[in-house]
């Protein structure tokens, strides 16, 4: 058996069935492979962001690995943006990446690159198989990395030879580790914070922050009192009507400032303290009031949920009443112009309960988040580590890995651009994506910060870097040139009617929303 | 004066006058500089793999640098593929990557990402910048590192707060430093070579390849019947009829052996001994016959049409005659089908003089070059790296470094999608270029290297990651999206049609040729 399909069959007997890929000639043998290992569905990308995106996207679905497969250095430059934010949301992800065969590294070929420098900024464990027999090993160590909580990328880089010559058996299924349980005293630490009647704050991140551990942290908040925030970049958040829901923590710094004031205590649970976005002059970037102390319920690694049900256990609430989100659904808005406030109002008005929202939003993401508390029970997942190009990608292996539920991807025109080949994976998968661009043709967000740096009144060059009309965009045929079927929607009833129709098929759509006074 | 307007000054003082960006919050005191400080010509791309390539395709027709500006790391991630050709191309560029500012880094906010990480695989030359009265120096150094012969990207690193703070006065005009003369040494071994008798090969490379370095390379052959060759990944050939044609060396190993079969010595011109560009199963990866001796007229760094000049004195063949390619125009095909070889054909027929071809025909990319050969004298800008998706990026670059010369595009359909925003930016800038995307609806040079790599025939499962038809991708629909003006043809007729009214207008206009049997 050659290496590519040891490397295949190792994969596939520890369930790591998807693939998202675009191979190249080093990777021609995985390839063939394909045809003799029953049980991998290998999903071609045209461009390598789109696999490490969509990989995201399966794996904070699943919390469980999807394989990429890139070629050589630069197939893996293209998919790194992508697995930063796979990084930051901690998704479990086996990246293999072919390399030149091991003889002709030595000759400084064009493709040559420096794989693991690359590897290096999105991951702390990088494979190089240097020999045949080590391959299974080498793939079992990686699939391990990938799924050792919390969770990250692990890169496993294979030269064309490892793959083209015998490599031995693959490897049985491993055990996949869970997550370590808090410890009893972190337990009791913040069980007596919360009976201190200070004020007090637990802040979720990780998965804490969908199903039984929600329902817990609102047993908490109702005997207790304590204030429940949550991570705004957690890698997925259960949300909408009848759940409980924390305060997401705002994006400025400002509004995030007067979100978390009063704390003395805040008990992080799979999270890290809060810190703004970006640095501003004469502006801090820690978030917690002065003096606030700092603890740990469970660290980043360990099981917030089992924490989170020993804490109510400890205070002795199991049967208090849970805090859940009764706000009323969004009413359907009146005919009129398309704001992120109007299609918000939409969205959330027929969200079908068990959608998945892929949120890229960024200047049109407030109105649009204050709309889905009121829509029905879905899941949230935001770009977590701030690289915009994610939200069509993740959208796509969102649908992958959950083929009953319906996903929304809500997209910036702006972001939608750096990754818009994720639409063709989308039509040819049939993923059932409602893909909704919020059309305001600019940078919006830019607008924004550039008053918040301090940078002066900017003139018509400055503009013309923060304007993406001139020429405008057309969605619509984006979306049509790679087999998406597309409508463009410039009224709230027109909106509607597009929406409607969307979410009431199977398949992939999308819709120019164009935003008034774009 | 803040260091945004330091840095922009800095730049401009040296003659850096156009700088390609994909800026966010870290780089707004940078884009709102620019109406202040006059002779920056900045140019918006909506991807940063666009920067990238464009800067490289600008530095190849200029042999000076452009800028490019990218946001933080996963901006710079994203443009590293492109860099990676530019690093191959040897292409001085100065890329400015704004980071967090200096206090937000120790936050590991979202954002943050080991920049020099990623830096590390495309450039030897990276400067974090520290403090704002290092700017002016920094800023100087990074031109001084990417122009030094013979040329790179050097990477400038820039936080936030070093842009907005006060920086002191920016640096004035330094030389740039010229390429060092080849020695005399090597100049007589050379001619002693070249007078022996032996059986001797010139590869030339890097400068060598254009201008008076070939016409001294056509007088060295009909004087002394040396075998000329040409690097097939240098940055930038000079080519078409009329000109000294060297033989460029073919890209799969077999052929390239046979072309090179006999030579008992090579004398390299900026160039390095060539080898394949991927190692294959039982087949060595040097193209060299054994036993050929390698010689150094002029190395990478050194000025190969001076040492060219001196060699021809030295062998006493200035006056000789100038070999020359002397074929006739290709004539213009018959009515048919389209495919690779009739395409080329019509390209090469009406190709107006004095054109630059960005070649990224991949798998059509052997007849095009063929009837290329018999074109009107052209410059040939090649994928330097191997890395695909640069072509869209490399022919924006090269159109706004000549705008007065026509740019022709000529893509493969797999290799644009990987930067199809190329053309927003191509639409906004009017640039003069002609796109041809050779539409065959799969990565056709796959089914070659599948077959070479050993791998065995492939079934339905491996096939599919080839076929990129299923959905059909649309390019004309995908560039009018972008605002690029677009048409189909499926014939020698109506494709001559449209090329011809492509060429005869101002501005870019893309043309899919749908290839028979696609």
């Amino acid at each position: 058996m050659n290496g590519a399909e040891c490397l295949l069959r190792t994969l596939v007997n520890n369930e790591i069935g998807t693939c998202f890929m675009n191979p190249g000639t080093s990777e021609m043998h995985f390839v063939a492979a394909l045809d003799r290992v029953p049980g991998m569905r290998a999903i071609l990308c045209l461009f390598e962001g789109v696999c490490s995106g969509a990989a995201d996207g399966y794996a904070r679905m699943l919390r469980k690995p999807a394989a990429t497969l890139l070629h050589l250095g630069p197939g893996l430059a293209n998919g790194l943006s992508n697995f930063h934010n796979a990084r930051k949301a901690r998704s479990p992800i086996v990246s293999i990446v072919g390399e030149h065969s091991t003889r002709h590294l030595r000759y400084d070929a064009p493709l040559s690159a420096d794989i693991p420098a690359f590897a290096s900024g999105v991951s702390d464990d990088i494979h190089v198989v240097r020999q045949g027999d080590e391959l299974g090993d080498a793939t079992l160590a990686a699939i391990g990395a990938a799924v050792k909580p919390p969770g990250q990328v692990s890169m496993l880089i294979i030269p064309a030879d490892i793959s083209w010559s015998d490599a031995g058996e693959p490897v049985a299924a491993m055990a996949f580790p869970t997550r370590e349980e808090a410890g009893d005293d972190a337990v009791h630490e913040a069980a007596n914070l919360l009976r201190s009647q200070q004020n007090v704050g637990l802040l979720l991140g990780g998965t804490a922050l969908t199903g039984a551990a929600l329902e817990a942290a609102g047993r908490l908040v109702s005997a207790t009192g304590v204030r429940v925030f949550a991570d705004r970049n957690a890698a997925r958040t259960e949300s909408g009507r009848g759940r409980f829901q924390p305060c997401r923590i705002p994006y400025f710094p400002e509004p995030a400032r007067q979100a978390l004031a009063g704390l003395r205590h805040i008990i992080l649970v799979e999270a890290k303290p809060p810190v703004s976005f970006f640095g501003y002059p004469g502006c801090p970037s820690d978030l917690l009031p002065e003096g606030c102390e700092i603890h740990h319920l469970a660290k980043i690694d360990e099981y917030g949920p089992s924490a989170l049900a020993a804490l109510v256990h400890e205070c002795g609430c199991g049967k208090s009443h849970t805090e859940r989100n009764t706000q009323a659904p969004t009413p359907l808005p009146e005919f009129g112009d398309l704001t992120p406030d109007t299609v918000g109002a939409v969205v959330s008005a027929l969200l079908p309960e068990g959608a998945i929202v892929s949120d890229e939003t960024v200047s049109s993401s407030a109105p649009v988040w204050n709309h889905l508390l009121r829509a029905a029970p879905y899941d949230h997942l935001p770009v977590t580590g701030g690289s915009i190009g994610q939200g069509l990608p993740v959208a796509l292996g969102a649908a992958v890995a959950c083929p009953g539920r319906k996903v929304i991807a809500l997209e910036a025109d702006g972001s939608g651009m750096y990754t818009p080949q994720a639409l063709w994976s989308m039509a040819r998968e049939s993923a059932d994506v409602t893909v909704v661009v919020f059309s305001n043709r600019r940078y919006g967000i830019l607008d924004v910060e550039m008053r918040r740096t301090g940078a002066e009144g900017f003139g018509p060059a400055a503009n013309k870097m923060i304007d993406i009309g001139r020429p405008d965009l057309d969605w619509v045929m984006l979306s049509q040139a790679m087999g998406v079927p597309a409508a463009r929607a410039a009224d709230t009833e027109e909106f509607r009617r597009q929406f409607s129709h969307a979410i009431g098929e199977h398949g992939p759509r999308l819709i120019e929303a164009v935003l008034a006074g774009s």
